[in-house]
């Protein structure tokens, strides 16, 4: 019987670490430092190692633990290989192979948004539900699409890019991938600044917005929260896009529940009632009850997927 | 060893039924008429009684047969229950067990498209492959998503209700299904038409397109095949719509094959060209290679994806 399982989170900075029970409560929790010199050769050796202190800490025996979950900051396929991770800079690593020679554990790997959404499904603001759409607004925008329990990984690890989905013709600035006009540039924490810079420099009319050093995300739905009329404006467009978005999305896949994460989320449930107004208008009439919540594991979503990721099938 | 299964394709006219071997040849195809009056309660023992013959005629054993799959028109949750199917004159009705206990046999039950959808995976244009959306481009547009080989349901029956993608915002005609700006109302056939005719009454320049009494979709391909300008200007109108549409979805599931299908379909490669250009552009990068297929299986897609049902774990 298996008691224990680990859950890593490989960032661009440090590395997040979980110790957990199979039931999904966190045990431990720790960072180690990413080291990303010489094309990250350290990372796993650094991950193996930390996980082989804590058995020995704790006391385990390695039959009570199920394995380690770890998500990457890139493209995972389907056997748990990564063809590129930029901020580790890796190439091809045959992760779950080296790290499961290194540790003598099961391992399986995913890329970190979607196995966020993995353990929001778990443990956070999709618990209770198997069919989940995570959104997670920072920089950009990432997501995770879970199906009946399981991440749909996609062809080329690109299942859930929900911030490269084209949603507007008339940007005439290139998003970080390329395109013109994605999702992530509209309803990014970056993006709602954008929109809100361009609603400012469109007129004359008062708001407090403009008493802001810069402009945030956190800018807007603040003074949201004030009823600043001009904020309420560019939360209407950023509802617009994310809502007829995410309806899209629905005519995909259909999910329970729409989970809303990352720093914009912060600003609480009045984001969630922006998106909301925009989802029920444009999505197909069997799908307009679809579940909105909030994320409620901030950074922790991920070390949570990750332990998630080796207790499936 | 099961060496046979039935596959049977649900319509509001005729029941389509095919007799296949497991390796997927149809051994046997022929259609019974659908009884639709009082509440459709003939359909199933109709069904029934049209297996149990063929079962009879060919002289099969019972334990040699997997079971018989459906395709019903109406949205079919997991189990197998389907809540509503207008077209049969049916409310909730509980296909499996009902069907499984008139037979004897497993029964498996699908939406129709998304059955359609598992058939063109099986033996049509995605063969080879297990990642797959199906765009069937009819009097409506319906759809299948395939995601490592299964029929993605949705919560509500809705996944791969790709018709019904919100697309358009300045689109004043209500979609069937209430909405407005659907892409059904823009790619298919019915959509192409109307397209052609908003083109024509809007310039007086020439078209062949003039000549014909009813412009169908048909007309616009012929027109384009024959180098018309106008027809290309609506053939491009049409692939902007669904290769944007697709490359949104492949940011949601990112499959390795797009099956085009249903009438529209029929005018070949030309059809594919146009939708390929506009994918190409608006896809996420890592989703750009992804493959464009004709279907192959026509309307025989159905009864082929039933089989296919009862025949997966």
């Amino acid at each position: 019987m298996k008691k224990y399982c680990f859950g890593i989170d490989v960032g661009g900075t440090t590395v997040k670490c979980g110790l957990f029970d199979t039931q999904g409560t966190v045990l431990d929790k720790w960072e180690i430092p990413t080291r990303t010199e010489n094309n990250g050769v350290n990372i796993l050796p650094d991950v193996a190692e930390t996980i082989g202190k804590k058995i020995q800490e704790k006391g385990l025996e390695k039959e009570e633990i199920a394995g380690v979950g770890i998500g990457i900051p890139g493209p995972v396929d389907e056997n748990g290989d990564v063809s590129m991770a930029v901020n580790l800079h890796w190439g091809r690593v045959e992760i779950c192979k080296k790290l499961g020679s290194m540790t003598g554990l099961p391992v399986k790997a995913g890329n970190d948004a979607n196995v966020a959404a993995l353990g929001e499904m778990w443990m956070g603001g999709g618990a209770g539900y198997k069919n989940v759409i995570l959104a997670t607004l920072g920089t950009g925008v990432g997501g995770g699409i879970i199906v009946n329990g399981k991440i749909v990984t996609g062809t080329h690890g690109a299942g859930g890019e929900i911030g490269h989905m084209h949603v507007d013709d008339n940007v005439t600035e290139a998003c970080n991938c390329g395109n013109k006009g994605c999702l992530e540039q509209m309803t990014s924490a970056t993006g709602i600044a954008r929109l809100a810079r361009e609603k400012l420099a469109s007129t004359d009319r008062p708001s407090q917005m403009r008493n802001a050093k810069e402009v945030s995300a956190k800018t807007v739905f603040d003074a949201v929260k004030e009823g600043d009329e001009l904020a309420k404006e560019v939360a209407e467009q950023f509802g617009k896009y994310l809502g007829t978005a995410l309806a899209v999305m629905a005519c995909v896949v259909d999910p329970e529940v729409f989970v809303i994460g990352g720093g914009v989320s912060k600003a609480g449930t009045v984001v969630l009632d922006y998106i909301q107004k925009y989802y029920k208008e444009y999505a197909f009439s069997a799908c307009k009850d679809a579940v909105f919540a909030l994320a409620q594991l901030g950074n922790d979503a991920g070390i949570y997927g990750a332990a998630k990721l080796v207790l499936e099938d």
